[in-house]
């Protein structure tokens, strides 16, 4: 397809397609005359992402590249380029390890992670961005006087493995590797949201259901 | 407890918490003196609830005031009372009518809450904020070119489910209905990162396991 086609089926304007070109976030199409170029499934599905990250995530153009960057590098193993995609994305503030609460958190996040059994979480520590984040987040629980411990987290870690197995189901089901990676990273930005608005709506359907109105 | 111990135990200073009295948002204490005041755990409680909101959920004063009000209204029955609470705690933008993927998003939207059964959220419907940003949650994944319908998210919906079925058994473990809405809506604002961070890192885990590092 040309660029008009491309940027209506994609709802991107032409001037933002011709931006993402030079800024190498979309590659160039192949080339069928001295000022056109005929475009693909494969740069409307990119231009998708592109739009999930910075219109949805409202990513800064920078992080947005150096996700794709992480996308489109084959050389690496299939696990650390989802997890390079996903990491380079927007977390929180890291942990201030002289809050003693922190500690206390750290504490309770490897003993649940040795309970649940998740290796991969353990071994990578706080080297992983969601590690530090759930650190931060039990540690501000605790500040807080909620004294969330291993066993408490232990049900919803459970839980959460079950939706990241589907997670993983749904990213298999795409046919190429950067498809996949890509498919990885959409879903994470995109829905979230969804999961948030499912437990908000089944809160109020189980006090419902408990309570009446 | 005086004034001094209530702002060391709960980490507000002392100039802050009377800024709290003036706005309604803590209850005054009980007069001991013309200038000293006795306070007690609901003080301190409800000064961590205030920071939640405040500094963790960065909610505006007059935001947090209003869900404080909610909390406060012994008049409601309780399911209304939390979800007038929870409803008052930001949201995203509204659905656009206009817009065709919202249309085919709230069809999609019906026919799951259909199919898993939960009949309070579909008869608030739209009412429900959490409904509404559910709509504009998947109508953002179908115009980027998902087509998550209905019976992908049902196992998703039936998973968050069992989620908020853990969330309800915590808030009915807290003694008093006001303390109840408290925990309902500080486990809201406080949870919702352990849950993301505990999904990410199962992520992780699960693509280790299938595909190795």
């Amino acid at each position: 397809m040309r660029l008009a086609e491309l940027s209506e089926r994609s709802g991107v304007s032409p001037s933002m397609i011709k931006y993402y070109l030079r800024q190498g976030m979309l590659a160039p199409g192949r080339k069928v005359g001295a000022t056109t170029a005929e475009y693909g499934e494969g740069h409307l599905r990119r231009l998708r992402l592109v739009r999930a990250l910075v219109e949805v995530g409202r990513l800064p153009v920078a992080t947005a590249k150096e996700v794709l960057g992480h996308i489109d590098d084959d050389s690496l193993g299939r696990t650390i380029r989802l997890g390079a995609a996903l990491w380079a994305l927007p977390h929180g503030p890291d942990p201030d390890e002289s809050d003693e609460s922190v500690v206390a958190a750290r504490q309770e996040v490897d003993r649940l992670l040795e309970k649940v059994g998740w290796g991969t979480a353990r071994e990578l520590g706080s080297l992983s961005p969601d590690h530090r984040e759930l650190v931060v987040a039990v540690a501000t629980l605790r500040r807080l006087g909620y004294d969330w411990d291993a066993e408490l987290m232990e049900p919803y870690a459970e839980l959460m493995y079950q939706v990241a197995v589907r997670d993983l189901d749904f990213v298999e089901s795409q046919p190429s590797d950067a498809e996949k990676a890509e498919t990885a990273v959409a879903a994470t930005i995109l829905f979230e949201p969804v999961l948030r608005a499912l437990q908000r709506l089944a809160q109020a359907e189980e006090s419902a259901r408990r309570y009446g109105l």
